[in-house]
């Protein structure tokens, strides 16, 4: 791992490291934010996964994240969106290729060779980053948008992994979005069989979850239509699952929804990790 | 005023407006954060000056302001660094010209015609907001970097219309600097008589201040030999102004470094502007 770059933020350390990913077969870079405690002792982390069209970067600068994270004595880490590089395959569209890599492993030409961002964040980041950065074994995991989707879906297939689960306006039904069918048929080929682990109103319907979730849904986000709640909603309703889904007025899609409850989710999340 | 955007964000409005500047003869663009208070009344205002290179939008998205804004039910405005556009003089430079305006009025060629951000903040900006938008007539003034250089050079000339004033990392003594000798010599011509109403230390030195200023300045920043933060300490101290004057251990130059303390920053001009 190389470290890129290091700003001291709330007492602790913003870092974004470069490292050579196997699963992915290009460099990926990752923004990591540990808080003042990590300097004393292994700090729980909370994974932030991002949206359509982000990097490392945006979260960690718009996101709001370190102030909580500080105060709760919790790490945060801020993976990309997909592989990238000049010898990655692309498609001009915004939601798809770079940028977009909806935290599946593709199966797919031209994408198979290196979109596995499921594997990616399941496996190949976690076991880096717990051999070399001061984190304890024991995970939270968030995102917004398409990171919504990616958060519930790694968490809801991978329950032992995650202690717990929150989504920021999440990607909650792609399988029958347009949001969605375009990619995962790009990715995962046209049998619908192979998208019922990266949908996660299916995955929720069933699977359950071990504990409980936070969902925070602005009311007047422009991607209603896209992101589906009320499927998401129902889903976590009729399966009696234990959840509090916010339906939040006047918000939109954007960061400054996200950072306006960014706090509320540390919170949520690190009085979980952080419990004996 | 048109409305360009508005976010909901920590329950009030980030808005962005576009005007046409009689001052700078341009359109000119800016931010203002309305708390939930301003729904009910008028609020007082803090404005928050940018620094070399930035837009109105770079603190509104990476600044934090808004929580701690919404907290103590103060608005926050975020003016650009400069004039722009076709018609406005430029330099290559990242220093000089659009992005680099100094918050001065310019009387040398070719900046003249638009470069006035001294009056543009002072007089049009003022009575534009005070106009279209819910605020009392409170205000108080911070910046980081060229922006702390103007918080503080406007509000030390200016002690009637400003009850508080703080700054991040200000330009602190830009007449012996290379951050200020090549600019005032652009803007104001070489007569260095003429700059003396541009630099915070020697008006500090002159004017003092009515009341207390609060300054924070990081350790590590990369720019200390350009900012001169020991002229402005030595200048607080000789003249006796209440003052505190903080060095922090660690912190650079970047928006990580204001967002740490921006809630500080809201903290101490709210105690001070909703003061009867």
């Amino acid at each position: 791992m190389e470290l890129l770059s290091e700003n001291r933020s709330f007492g602790g350390r913003q870092q974004v490291w470069r490292h050579a990913s196997s699963t992915c077969n290009c460099d990926m870079t990752f923004g990591a934010y540990l808080p003042p405690q990590a300097e004393e002792r292994p700090v729980p982390v909370l994974w932030y996964l991002s949206g359509l069209t982000c990097t490392h970067e945006n979260a960690m600068t718009k996101g709001g994240f370190q102030e909580h994270a500080a105060r709760h004595g919790v790490a945060v880490l801020f993976p990309d969106t997909s592989p990238r590089g000049e010898g990655v395959a692309d498609d001009p569209a915004y939601d798809m290729g770079q940028g977009a890599g909806f935290y599946l492993n593709a199966t797919e030409d031209p994408w198979k060779p290196h979109f596995r961002m499921y594997d990616y964040i399941v496996t190949e980041l976690r076991a880096l980053v717990l051999d070399n950065l001061p984190l304890r074994n024991r995970h939270g995991i968030t995102g917004h948008s398409m990171g919504g989707h990616g958060a519930l879906t790694i968490a809801l297939r991978n329950p032992d992994l995650f202690e717990s689960l929150s989504a920021f306006a999440p990607i909650a039904h792609p399988t029958t979005s347009d949001w969605g069918r375009k990619q995962l048929t790009g990715y995962l080929g046209a049998d619908e069989a192979s998208w019922r682990n990266h949908d996660a109103t299916l995955l929720a319907n069933e699977r359950g979850w071990k504990s409980d979730i936070l969902i925070d849904q602005g009311a007047k986000d422009q991607f209603l239509n896209l992101l589906k709640p009320e499927a998401l909603a129902a889903a976590l309703t009729q399966n009696r699952i234990p959840s509090t889904f916010r339906m939040q007025a006047g918000y939109d899609h954007s960061y400054f929804f996200v950072n306006s409850f960014a706090g509320d989710h540390v919170a949520w999340h690190a009085a979980r990790l952080n419990r004996e």
